[in-house]
């Protein structure tokens, strides 16, 4: 999917999905972009804007039909398309990932998970099938996932990023604490949870 | 810490220190920003302008001396100043949290971790103490943490902020996925993982 939104607006869609998603009753079936900008803590004019690439159209006076604004957010997002993704790295963080209910609101099901270490394999993880790594080109061909999750160590990062690569998987999300090479068609982004918090504690 | 850094470049400054410590031996002994720019697949001019925050200085031709600007960026992020912080929430992604060794690298120690259920109060992850709710003011007055990790259900994470806020705690790493409201002097950052694997999906 190619769109004109920046990717720094796209980041901030499910968080209007979040807040919107948390809402509910008669007197919120109506919001307007000045409420859902007060409610986050951010400026009018830039949720506005944001909305707007969802195509859904507020209305003067009332604001945006909030179960109308969810579904158009869903589905920009593509939550209503189930997607497969595949995670390497089973250790402590694999395995919360593998327990966490909340991809499924995305429409995402982590189908598998591979560890090449051995003890793990056959074992399942919140019903979750852990495979071996010689495993993986076969749920590669039964699954055709897209997306991946990458939870080894740093040092083993690169490799399982080939890997992937090579097995069609066109984006990837990295929680190793390393910049991993990829060709330009395949998007990469990072999540560095000691990083995260070293830059807090720096801002404070 | 109150700084002319854009948050922006502040977020890359672990991505060049990871890369930094990454590289060994005396063919790495001095580094240039082109060579930090090609291996992160940055532009240079925006290397060389988030290096110079740090106040370490390339020499004309031969760049940086690798040692010396891994201790102005360990410096500049604080990691040699020791850093407790306490973690609220002992799921699976807060045992995850726990057990995870690369807080260190930052100077930052989880001190503690307090939850709700007091079948988890006086069990240990990787050596940490899990503490029931009532023992949260015990801590905060043994270990006085500024920084805090949030990893409790959506539903509960704004109560936990309004505790860590009260008892004290300046920065929040947020992963429950919700925006929370807390004063302006306490910094709250959010990871939310499925919401992440979301966005690169609507992007490829």
């Amino acid at each position: 999917m190619t769109r004109d939104i920046p990717e720094i607006s796209l980041q901030r869609l499910p968080v209007y999905l979040n807040y919107l998603r948390s809402l509910s009753g008669e007197e919120n079936k109506f919001i307007s972009s000045g409420a859902i900008a007060q409610a986050l803590g951010m400026g009018e004019v830039l949720v506005r804007k944001d909305l707007a690439y969802t195509s859904s159209a507020g209305r003067p006076k009332v604001g945006y039909v909030r179960t109308e604004l969810i579904a158009a957010l869903e589905d920009y997002l593509g939550c209503n398309e189930k997607k497969n993704a595949v995670l390497v790295g089973v250790g402590g963080l694999g395995r919360a990932l593998l327990s966490y209910g909340g991809f499924v609101n995305y429409g995402i099901d982590i189908v598998e998970a591979y560890d090449s270490d051995p003890l793990k394999a056959g074992t399942e993880i919140a019903g979750k099938k852990v495979c071996s790594a010689e495993e993986f080109e076969r749920g590669m061909a039964q699954y055709s996932p897209r997306l991946a999750i990458i939870a080894v160590p740093a040092r083993a990062a690169q490799g399982v990023c080939d890997m992937l690569v090579k097995a069609g998987i066109k984006g990837i999300l990295n929680f190793a604490p390393v910049q991993l090479k990829a060709p330009q068609n395949v998007t990469v982004r990072n999540i560095d949870v000691a990083a995260n918090l070293a830059v807090i504690g720096s801002m404070i």
